[in-house]
């Protein structure tokens, strides 16, 4: 059977996916990976001075660290998503308002996703991020408020999701991985993981 | 309520997806509109002389072609998705070899996917294509086997789905809409639907 292995990935040891993103669940499982999940418990919060561009790597170093001291035989994979729009980072917004208002930024312009991970064993850690620059035509008002009404999008970077409706009818261009924007550069974390020992 | 229209998208006649493709008929669901599926029962031959970059939409206004005599108040959408490799259209596979083969030529290179799509109703219509050029890294020949005999692309231009595994671990850059790549640029027949008089 040549192709078992490349399926399941069997690494004989135990592999944690640190998210509670159920997106980053999908992707993993869809590119054959079994694991389980563990959310770090860490506050996301980042030094005022560090540039925007090394800010999800540092969180997803950060999220690996939370293991470091009760990792052994396991392989922890850690991530951050981080959007980025005139050299300033937006986060999850805190309600209604806020979404809205990231919205009517992002709103007709480009903007850059940026995925940190962090792969971490007993041996060894590898980090690495992926960018991709995503281009939103003009929505109308109404268009952002019918999106933040139904569907609530406070858990996410920037305040959408690009497969949801608004993905759809906003995003005209990407360059770089759709997958990234979603919350994980998942060939590069297959890449990492297939020639991890 | 603000809102209901632009979720519906209530044109107060009926919509018709002329597609059997499950990705289609998920973006157009998940876009907010509602539809029924047809399937136009014709052949997806094409004129040898025709431009490579007028194929998409040649079929897409083909199939359209189907309905036109029986059309009443429906608004009818069409659509055709090809992929080009190095100027030649590569079809959906016949077999498991000639899905190996393809994918043996996509393997490491940058490719074109275009989708044209056809939208007609008693008193219009009107036709348009998208483009996304997509860049697979370096799979190996275990990688593409693997992936033929699990998923049976045999109905995929190409002979892959961008969402499949496949599309996870080999797509390491797209330069236009991703949506387009899974067979519909979602964005512009929102777009074009919502001024649909």
């Amino acid at each position: 059977m040549c192709c078992e292995n490349t399926r399941s990935m069997n690494f004989n040891r135990p592999l944690i996916l640190a998210s509670s993103s159920p997106r980053r669940q999908f992707l993993m499982r869809e590119a054959g990976f079994e694991f389980t999940i563990e959310k770090p418990d860490v506050d996301e919060s980042f030094p005022a001075e560090l540039p925007v561009e090394q800010v999800a790597r540092y969180l997803a170093n950060k999220k690996a660290e939370y293991f470091r001291t009760e990792i052994h035989n396991e392989i922890i994979v850690t991530a951050d998503t981080v959007v980025i729009l005139d050299g300033e980072i937006l986060n999850k917004p805190a309600d209604r308002n806020e979404a809205i208002s990231m919205l009517s930024r992002l709103n007709g312009k480009t903007h850059t996703v940026m995925t940190g991970v962090c792969i971490l064993s007993a041996g060894k850690e590898e980090s690495f991020d992926d960018t991709t620059t995503v281009t939103f035509r003009k929505l109308t008002q109404q268009e952002i408020e019918f999106y933040v009404h139904q569907y609530k999008p406070y858990d996410k970077a920037g305040a959408y999701g690009a497969q949801d409706f608004i993905g759809m009818i906003a995003i005209e261009r990407i360059e770089g991985s759709y997958f990234n924007v979603m919350g994980l550069p998942i060939h590069k974390v297959y890449e990492h993981l297939k020639n991890w020992s």
